[in-house]
């Protein structure tokens, strides 16, 4: 059955693409829109076509959690010596960030771009704001969103990397950061960073409420400090009436505490809409997929950083990292494998809650297509986007 | 310095490339050996040049545990929906074996061929030996073996998928597989499959006495009872001289001992000359890298079955490879990236057996161009093989 609803003159018809479940479709755009989906829609006279030739139709995919500003992405190789703990890559980075003239305008502009010709049209980046960098990053990642604002849906959390309370003054630069137009507030191991999960949360939640804006927690405290710091986070939440406006990336210690505890975390997550990012790190204790999806909790995925001082792994492709969350998680059959695509696409886009996401009328017209049989292999085969739409317009495609 | 050993006229000269400490050097090669490699070798009119305009030398790659004869590679998806437990997945496939019409010769080249293409030059793959089966995987494999004798230097493993003691006729067919070219007996599980972890070992180390061939082990179980195994084989190893011929595939257990009763395991396995193979698999204990480097026991790695009843995943790039077990074991700096490489490379080599390996005088001409700054970059991006060399001769081009 084909519904059309918008009332614009189609821009674009992409004829004789296949949803996942087999199905050949069109897609008619409009005004940036989907208008239509369905079987042998219309052609109009005038109005551009292109030949899906029975490619798979993906939606455009939703990069949940990355580092914009600080990678070295088409820059020469950066060799890393870095130490094993978190500190010595914070310090390292701190170092590297006030030394290397690095540009995050020039280096995030890449990135995004390399981001969209793969197939991603949403996207959220944590920005590093200190006292060293000032808001010299967030500056550099605004003018990357206003560059590809007709194509890129950009978040930008303003991210305390160096700590919120260790150093005097990051609180009225997140402040600054809030103001001058980053959409949510980051921030990281309340206890095991700043060394006060109370005054670390009452402050980060203050400055949340008095700009309306939503929080993004970094949580890499494991087992049950992360579950201490995470049950002061929830009392939050529920005080202040921040449901569904909090994710919490990481949340390591969800993957290394006895069942109960852990359930009973995971329902409170669920009645507070408090979202979960995870990059289904290899070797370190994960928030749990399937019990997640049990409790009603979304789960959802991303790179991290990508070629950045803190690692050398990371790409802008969404695909694989759907098949490293599919890898982490130990999914081999094909319905497994879509629970992996979803949180690379509308999971991730609810939990950042990016608006009108998905294959419908209606929705922003975000569209990848590949040629591969199946969506569980497009996931493990990762192959060229043989084209890719953004708010609309052909952005991306590959001969 | 230029050292120049080998007697015959050299049949093509490769100039300009990187080693990964960054000098610079050119390649002769003759007879399907390097015949010299050091900076401004002397052009020799008539024998073909090609120009490495800079790009990286990496040594041919190892794939050091794969199943060629069960891939779908190039057919259409197989859809999985299997059930979660080893036995399932076994029980799975025999059917599918038994039901598809598949074909292990036809498979088999097609995946060897896409692993040259890569370049990977050495491989062991493992072939289905079982009482429904028969030796249809492993007349394929040989086919293929034989198809590719000119580029792919492959190791047969006659492996018993269904178990050596459960069904009647599994040790006479691999006895036979062994008689018709197997070069490696392989071995699943003794407790936890066959049931009998004493009889079965015993059977196998027989058999591959009597040939006089290696052991490769498939060695899921876990924790404890996967230690207890390990014992019981590696009495067998030192008391039939066995030292050096032996692999433990997986060895999940080394990734879950105490840390006492492990290192003297590891003890053992250095001084019996025991190598490891890992997948470096996401979510699953693993043999530990570093500890197994300290004890100077041999760890290497392979792909496992790639794209086929069992698993979706797996591709035919080890750079890929590396990249995963990399990722497990939370490698991130440029000297613990090259650690990963060596999985593929000099330590599947070593642990396999695959002779005249490696970048020196004399070795086998297997050569891997790429145009990136380093290895860890190589690593991580894993670009196209811009050149690839096999045995001396150029098998695949990236234009």
């Amino acid at each position: 059955m084909t519904t059309t609803v918008h009332p614009s003159t189609p821009t674009l018809l992409i004829t004789d693409v296949r949803l996942t479940d087999g199905t050949r479709v069109d897609v008619s755009i409009a005004g940036g829109r989907i208008a239509a989906l369905g079987p042998d829609l219309p052609r109009t006279p005038g109005v551009a076509q292109e030949d899906g030739a029975g490619a798979l139709l993906l939606p455009g995919f939703v990069e949940g959690h990355t580092h914009l500003d600080k990678t070295h992405w088409g820059l020469p190789w950066y060799r890393n010596e870095v130490g094993p703990n978190l500190v010595d890559r914070i310090e390292n980075e701190r170092h590297w960030r006030a030394h290397s003239g690095h540009d995050a305008g020039v280096q995030s502009l890449a990135l995004a771009r390399a981001f969209l010709q793969a197939g991603t049209t949403r996207l959220r980046t944590h920005v590093d704001v200190d006292t060293d960098a000032g808001l010299r990053h967030l500056h550099g990642v605004l003018a990357t969103r206003d560059t590809l604002r007709d194509a890129l849906d950009l978040q930008i959390v303003a991210f305390p990397q160096s700590g919120l309370l260790k150093r005097r003054g990051t609180g009225a630069l997140l402040d600054d950061a809030l103001a001058a137009g980053a959409d949510v507030l980051g921030a990281l191991d309340p206890a095991l960073i700043d060394g006060d999960p109370v005054a670390s949360l009452d402050l980060t939640f203050d400055l949340a409420q008095r700009h309306g804006k939503p929080v993004d927690i970094h949580l890499h405290e494991p087992g049950e400090v992360g579950a201490f710091t995470l049950g002061l986070l929830l009392d939050r939440v529920a005080a202040l009436g921040m449901q569904g406006r909090v994710v919490i990336s990481h949340a390591f210690c969800l993957g290394a505490l006895p069942e109960r505890e852990r359930d009973a975390l995971l329902a409170r997550l669920a009645d507070l809409r408090v979202a979960l990012l995870t990059t289904g790190p290899a070797g370190t204790p994960v928030p749990p997929l399937k019990a997640c999806l049990d409790h009603g909790v979304t789960l959802f995925g991303g790179n991290d950083g990508i070629r950045d001082t803190w690692t050398p792994y990371g790409t802008p492709d969404m695909l694989e990292r759907a098949m490293l969350i599919a890898m982490r998680y130990g999914l081999r059959r094909d319905d497994d494998l879509a629970l992996a695509f979803a949180c690379v696409s509308t999971s991730a886009a609810h939990g950042c809650g990016f608006a009108a996401y998905g294959l419908h009328v209606g929705a922003r017209a975000d569209l990848v297509l590949v040629d591969t049989d199946t969506l569980a292999h497009a996931i493990t085969a990762r192959p060229p986007r043989k084209l890719v739409v953004a708010n609309g317009r052909i952005v991306a495609r590959t001969p």
